[in-house]
């Protein structure tokens, strides 16, 4: 990895794949069949691009039994424990709203309520990540979702993986669909025959499936469009390189385009860590992806100072970052911008990825500036409520209407006044 | 109006404007310049389209103060009497992270930060509402944004309109620039020699500024683009015909496009509330506006049973609802979809444009199924934060390193388990 001495501000700009001009034609193609023809167009599609088209969409509740028990029962308990801790942090995320009392009888309020029905998306092959599936609909649950629906497309054997069914089944997920790609988002979206529509689609996929999700935003909400991973680790003397460079290699393994980054204010932990890389990077099994992600995206930056190396990393928005320095969690106080946080020696990053409770759907891209990780926030919605009495109405009409007149909304003003009269 | 049977539930699906590829075409190319030549395009696009170009983009203090002054004090008053409400409506939904305590010393946290930055757009001319500036700024404000910066193109006068400029002083907002469109939008989002980029970019604006808000999306956060505005008047034969007539159109004057919708389970009702409207129509001032909304959009069903109200209500889901029945507290609570309730005869909906304190800028075109209004939420960000102690790695890095193998991700697996060895 290069060491460059820390100057300014580290910035992020990678090109993101956007998908092009042919593709959304594809994506719009499917959505319109979709919507008018439903199941058939799904089966048509599916057909087309998986090869086959399972007899039954929906999977029964013996194939879910069937994966789930297809699992080692120590990994089955291990996610059985993460889904616990998960679920334990997020229940900390609930929120009810609030009556707020005014004089004279009158209210105003705010009522959260839960989304009635989402759908989450799983993606095929080696990315369909048991992991993701906790992360996707636990907060779901936790806000009081009722309606929870996977889709995900099955392999060669028509059979979903089993780690995925195992996931929904420590859930209690049953409504699980035999369904990838941009034909999955719209009948989430749009619904058909065997599918009811939801609110919200979330969850990762190929450029078809983000391009879908772009193009039913309005119609339902959907989560971020994830970008590839990112690491940044804040170190100073104290830490290990050996540590340091196998984190830095746990999120290069995910993508080529994956980015991870050292900021530390010690010169012999730079050149430590940049040497430790490359002798981790010969016996990783996923080593030529790591390998193209650190050539063209990792960095070393050494800071003069600690404020510095704060400042940089602020200015970088990571969407992990790690702390090992003295004091690690006054530094942390510092960090205004980054997904997540892992303070510590023992906290490295996997630990959140996979069990710790801490949701990892994290803004990646520099977007933690204003974006937060997936959250049971993003399963409810709120409502205002005013109610306003007799005589709070008539102490403020004046003041609405010459406000409304203000802005040239005569029937505005009328409407407030229409009140109060003795009628019938 | 149109009176009809309720059958079934009531949907919503109004062609809106969502530009072409025309003015698409135009906007990525003011984009492209903004960012590439910063004032000098801002400039460029201003004197092409408003005809002319200030001499100094940013409005100074002195400019502030003369157009609050310009407005009159009994309206100056009234306004920062909203102000104040909607502070306070608003400051109820302020929020702390929260600390998670674990075994052996660990926990979890989520920490909860104000964005840096964020500017509010406000269109020119008559959709220049003083309100709008209140209820964008006032949340942000509340969430602890730092910087808040106002933009608006000015009129042939060089000037911004005074409402504008008093809702500006009475919130203490100081950095204002004179420009407009989609160069707005580009400045806010990259940043100029005058303008530092923001966070995240608020408020309505036309077709261009539509875009361009969905095209900076992703480099900067921006809130939901907003359709035309909707009510829905649910009511019995305890409501005054007059007064949900007026109501209707206070919606129905906003715009060609904009909806309204009574639905009641009172035939008399219905019949009234239809001759109301064409009574109060002949009279106010934007009739051509409103007959337009009414005609094309405006409908009054009749429900056999308050139950089937309710739930056509909650099918439609409503930017606002009005409840004016026999136990109108009790029927909103069985109410799961609408962005702003408002209870009772005296809580008409202008109530809440203006002044009672919820926000006005409110979920459209029955996306509060899944979306909620602005509110303090919109203007902060979340990090997690995890510290696992040795004792609580040591416990469980052995399935972590299981859950990640699983998943065929080696490189997370070594990264936990390179802790806790004897080192040095």
């Amino acid at each position: 990895m290069k060491i460059t001495k820390l100057t300014k501000g580290i910035s992020l700009k990678r090109q993101l794949e956007s998908g092009n001009e042919e593709q959304l034609k594809v994506v719009r193609q499917v959505l319109a069949d979709v919507r008018a023809q439903g199941d058939t167009a799904i089966r048509f599609y599916t057909e087309k691009w998986d090869g086959f088209a399972p007899e039954n969409l929906r999977v029964t509740q013996e194939e879910i039994e069937e994966g789930a028990n297809a699992i080692d029962q120590q990994l089955y308990a291990d996610l059985t424990e993460a889904a616990q801790n998960i679920r334990h942090y997020h229940e900390q995320q609930k929120r009810s709203g609030y009556r707020l009392e005014l004089a004279n009888g009158s209210w105003l309020g705010q009522r959260i309520t839960a989304l009635d029905a989402v759908g989450l998306y799983v993606p095929g092959g080696i990315a369909a990540y048991p992991s993701s599936v906790l992360m996707n609909v636990i907060p779901a649950q936790v806000a009081g979702v009722k309606r929870i629906v996977i889709s995900s497309p099955a392999g060669r054997d028509g059979k979903l993986p089993p780690g995925v069914l195992a996931a929904a089944r420590i859930l209690g997920v049953e409504e699980i669909y035999k369904v990838g790609g941009a034909q999955a988002i719209a009948g989430l979206a749009y619904g058909t025959e065997t599918i009811s529509p939801v609110d919200k689609i979330t969850g990762p996929g190929n450029i078809f499936v983000a391009l879908a999700k772009r193009e039913v935003f309005g119609e339902v909400s959907i989560d971020m469009i994830a970008g590839p991973s990112e690491i940044a680790v804040l170190a100073d003397d104290t830490a290990f390189a050996d540590e340091v460079a196998a984190d830095l290699l746990s999120q290069a393994e995910h993508d080529q385009l994956a980015c991870a980054i050292l900021v530390t204010t010690s010169e012999q932990l730079a050149k430590k860590v940049a040497d430790e890389v490359e002798k981790q990077l010969t016996t990783l099994p996923r080593q030529e992806i790591a390998r193209a992600s650190i050539e063209n995206f990792g960095a070393i930056y050494v800071a003069e100072k600690m404020a510095d190396a704060i400042e940089a990393v602020n200015s970088l928005a990571p969407e992990h970052l790690e702390i090992v320095t003295k004091n690690a969690e006054a530094v942390a106080e510092q960090i205004r911008h980054a997904g997540g946080i892992f303070i510590g020696r023992y906290s490295s990053e996997p630990v959140g990825d996979y069990f710790a409770g801490t949701n990892h759907i994290l803004p990646t891209n520099s977007t933690a500036r204003f974006a937060s990780g997936l959250n049971v926030d993003d399963f409810v919605k709120k409502s205002s409520i005013v109610f306003y009495s007799e005589k709070t109405w008539a102490e403020n009409a004046p003041k609405i209407a010459r406000l409304a007149r203000m802005e040239g909304l005569e029937g505005h003003a009328r409407a407030v006044e229409s009140r109060g009269w003795e009628k019938e």
